[in-house]
């Protein structure tokens, strides 16, 4: 009797609460993700082997703890009442339990470049004085629109008709008409021509970043950036991809949360910039073809397995209405073009963000986020790949790895004594995010700590090998391995040592060799040699904010491009900008997908061979003589 | 406490049965028809006074009867439990209450007329044949279509590439893909060009017809008519326009239920035809302009105040799945083009469908519903009105009067003795339809016993002037005025006489006034004489039913033009297959309301002089002599 009782949850985060019936899911990390308004991350996608998805029960009953939670909580931990959502339910209520407040957005991803190009917006305003209606002159309102347009105007959507009477006689038949060549996308009262808005949107797997444009003068007036939304369903896109395909309304579901996110970042851009969300007319949306096929509600199973084909890599034009954004009436979506079920419409955004296609002389594009993408070429050809390179530079799949959010380690140096760091936002430390785990790891190879084969030596042969004391200190064992231990217990933000041990060396040993050996392939396709190669581009978060010195030092990009490396910053969100503010930069991006010809890796012999030949760390950078 | 406690109501019709809380429901008739699967009809908007929206009450407390329910239902009606569920709510639960069965659909509307003309389906099927994705070959679904359709191949709403992946993979590469010249409707497994399939659609106030089409061979499969959903919320379209503007959701809600009834009329149609619903690829629609903003969610107010504006006349393409209808995803639902407030798209497709548009000689259209509507003309030009007739001629505002159900009476003849009469469906008689109250007019003014003004003689009158016996014998009083019975109480269905009241004939008066002004108004705009008209066609339910004689009697139409009369039946319906089933009828349908002049007759002196003259009956058909 008492098992089939209704057990009642009440959540809280942040000062904000959600109660609610239990009902009968497998797990709190379900329910929370799917009954509440709240998301909790879980980049293994619930199954208990990340340990991100920790709650703090605080009243009820609940299943026993786990083996699995014994792995990634503490004693004190568990005495604290901390929980793994995925691997703990209720078993009697009424129960209480808090969530930690998110840490997103402090702005990895929102950093924007200016590029020069001519505006010329999809859309334009045109002001309509018309005739007031009478006895003598009963044309309806859409037929006294087009009496003054001219018989080839362009035609009005449902959603705009809707509000047609309304917005004609709001101002006495004065009005102003938005529209492109063939439809009409909104029809205001009054003279409202200074009022022309976009929203460029890139959707990260982690990341998602919305910038707000005035489309007359191309200034961005915002941005916001926000953790993708999805994250609670997979922190990759293997892990969504099967949550969409598994779950019943799983593709449906994983389709509303982004689509409700940008719906409700949009929103806020226009409220905190005083402007009517109507005003916005069109969205450009970039992202990898993964989360577009979730946000556009399209199967995204075929990607997942060989021959990895996607539903569509063709550029999109989609009512705003139908996926649900409250724009102006007839707004459309313009989503980006991909190039292949790996090489999304981020890239071809990034691409036509550094002007590669008109490029003179070949460049090198890398984005490392979840994947790692990589295209070589310029106006004469392009080629591109994608690499299985995980997400360890996304701070997944490493013991202390952590997004970029405040307080993420982003820096390591050899400093005096023990290795110093930096961390976002100067916040107290609690993790290593990506450019920190590159850092770390070149300064523990350039120390010895780890050979060339990712080798981490124990406390024992490191003391007989000669480290130098403030090194030592550090060393220390994990899981019956060496570790090294960055930060300690008594100065780490969660109440732990901050590490990196011998099995996140060998998560990082590869992915750089998945991503250098993708570079090795596309040289050997594009037939050119590593000199010839002019620009070496960094895309994304972690391309921003690595040190090139340390990336070259583990590998992952020739030490010989060192010297030639430019940071873009977000050139996905640069890329969908350009492609909103310009009907010529739209249509370049055809061209990109076009234009660039798509290497699969996974029956490659030549990726094969390189890919064992990069597992190694580069000579010159490994100390051979135990001195730093 | 007990006024507050939720009262448990419980409904059931035709064994259906519906539970739930009544709620702060004004009245039963509003609970029933808002919160409930069940409709009621109420002409009169929930008013009332037109007493149709009879329940019996079987169990629990209620409110007291008012009088208004004495008005409508006898001392032995309401001993039955017989209430108005427009004046009684509920007071104590549990409460039920039991609804008559629907009578509708017996067909007055549903009839089709054969036309010749080229078939040429806006679009059409082609079988694909595409080589399977492999690594070598990693091109999107959409893509591997593309590639074999060439550079200007239709374009794929979201809704057909959310199901490619699928389709194609379903048999082995091998599709079919229905398409017009810019839009992607479906993609099909399989070989499937031989279903090809539309449903022409007519919303009228009263009755919905939907037609089921195979689009290859133009071939009516089926039809299917029912009451109008709406009809639950006013019985004339400014009952329902009311309803949508002042009732809060109102507008959304009669979009709702309508388009509902459409939905669920197609997936019926198909089912039963062993069609899947997805192989329907384009539905027509024609409608008065008010059903028609009311199905497209238009607010309709500006039509129904001077100078009666509506937001479109213009013709509309509007993706089906917009308007919830679950046919083939990327179908348009075809809306005709109207001419005015009160001229709709069911007279466009009623001079389509009799080809008054390339007519060589004037013809005269009719088409008697909720409204008149008149149009004149020919190839060289037409004019048309609208007149405010009102419902009379479909039963409404008439005592004794109901729509075109089973058990109507349809003919009255002047038989032996008493007056004979035919009813629908030969069941037994339960008030008087469209074409029985105009036959019974007819046949009372040549007895004598109503007069060229429409008085209509008592019994004493009537007796002292010579009336025969059999007629004498119907005559009566009801309401204080003198009245003649059909049928007696004892033959009736209803448990009481069916008769014409004196009340009823000047409600026909007026509205019998008003469409022979509307004639004579258009003719005098036309410049020509009745005599020039070469035929007149007569449209709709009513116009299919009524005896030309008895309308001619009545002075309803030209007694000149009563060997010219061509009987349309739903011309309406026919036109919106025509314009299905062709691209040029659905082209010819715009030149249709660009070629007809609308005459506003609410401003019109001519129509106001007319109006009065032909208040009197025709002195030719009055009976002078007083001997049948």
């Amino acid at each position: 009797m008492s098992e089939k009782s209704p057990i009642v949850m009440h959540l809280s985060r942040d000062g904000h609460h959600h109660s609610g019936d239990f009902g009968d899911s497998p797990s709190l990390l379900d329910y929370i993700n799917t009954a509440t308004p709240f998301t909790l991350p879980a980049p293994c996608g619930g199954k208990g082997r990340c340990g991100k998805c920790r709650v703090v029960v605080v009243e009820g009953e609940f299943s026993p703890v786990t083996d699995g939670e014994r792995r990634h909580l503490s004693p004190q931990d568990l005495a604290r009442g901390l929980r793994l959502a995925c691997l703990v339910r209720p078993t009697a209520g009424p129960a209480r339990v808090e969530l930690e407040g998110e840490r997103a957005g402090v702005g990895n991803k929102a950093s924007l470049i200016e590029e020069k190009f001519a505006i010329l917006p999809p859309f334009r305003k045109t002001l309509l004085t018309l005739p007031q209606p009478g006895l003598q002159d009963q044309a309806s309102d859409q037929s006294r629109i087009l009496r003054q347009l001219g018989e080839d105007a362009p035609g009005m959507p449902l959603a705009v008709l809707r509000k047609l009477a309304g917005a004609l006689r709001k101002n006495g038949f004065s009005a102003t008409l938005c529209h492109s060549r063939d439809r009409v996308i909104a029809v205001e009262a009054g003279d409202t021509r200074d009022s022309l808005y976009g929203v460029a949107v890139d959707i990260g797997t982690t990341t998602v970043a919305a910038y707000l444009m005035n489309m007359t003068r191309g200034e961005n007036l915002d941005v916001l950036s926000a953790l993708n939304a999805q994250g609670a369903f997979g922190g990759d896109v293997i892990s969504r991809i099967h949550y969409a395909m598994t779950r019943p309304e799983g593709l449906r579901l994983l389709g509303v949360k982004i689509l409700d996110q940008i719906d409700s970042m949009i929103t806020a851009l226009a409220r905190r910039n005083g402007i009517d969300p109507e005003r916005i007319y069109g969205v450009s949306l970039a992202a990898n073809t993964t989360m577009l096929h979730l946000a556009l509600g399209l199967p995204p199973e075929n990607i997942a397995a060989a021959p990895f084909i996607s539903v569509t890599t063709e550029a999109q034009r989609v009512p705003s209405r139908e996926l649900g954004l409250s724009i102006a009436p007839g707004a459309l979506v313009q989503v980006l073009p991909s190039i292949s079920g790996y090489v999304g419409a981020d890239i071809v955004a990034a691409v036509l963000a550094g002007g590669m296609d008109q490029a003179e002389s070949p460049c090198l594009l890398i984005d490392i986020g979840t994947n790692g993408e990589i295209v070589l070429g310029d106006r004469s050809g392009m080629v591109a790949c994608s690499t299985a390179a995980g997400p360890a530079f996304e701070g997944a799949h490493v013991r202390n790895g952590v997004g970029g959010v405040a307080g993420a380690v982003n820096g390591v140096f050899p400093g005096k004594g023990r290795p110093a760091f930096t961390t976002i936002a100067d916040a107290p430390p609690l993790g290593l995010c990506g450019s920190g785990i590159v850092d770390l790891l070149a300064l523990l190879l350039r120390a010895g700590i780890v050979d060339e084969t990712g080798r981490m030596l124990s406390r024992d042969e490191a003391a007989s090998a000669g480290i130098p004391d403030d090194y030592l200190r550090g060393m220390t064992e994990a899981e019956g391995e060496p570790a090294f231990v960055l930060v300690p217990e008594e100065e780490s933000a969660v109440g732990a040592p901050i590490m990196m041990t011998q099995k996140d060396v060998r998560e990082i040993q590869l992915a750089k060799a998945a991503i250098a050996a993708g570079i090795d392939t596309l040289i050997g396709h594009a037939g050119i040699t590593p000199g010839e190669i002019g620009t070496l581009r960094l895309a994304g978060g972690f391309g921003s904010y690595i040190r090139r010195e340390s990336a070259a030092a583990i590998g992952l990009i020739p030490g010989e491009l060192l010297h030639r490396v430019e940071v873009m910053g977000n050139a996905a969100g640069r890329g969908a900008i350009m492609a909103l503010l310009s009907e010529n930069m739209w249509k370049r991006c055809d061209e990109i997908r076009r234009a660039v010809r798509y290497i699969e890796l996974s029956s490659s012999p030549e990726f094969q061979d390189a890919y064992i030949d990069r597992m190694f760390f580069p000579k010159e950078n490994t100390k051979t003589d135990n001195k730093l």
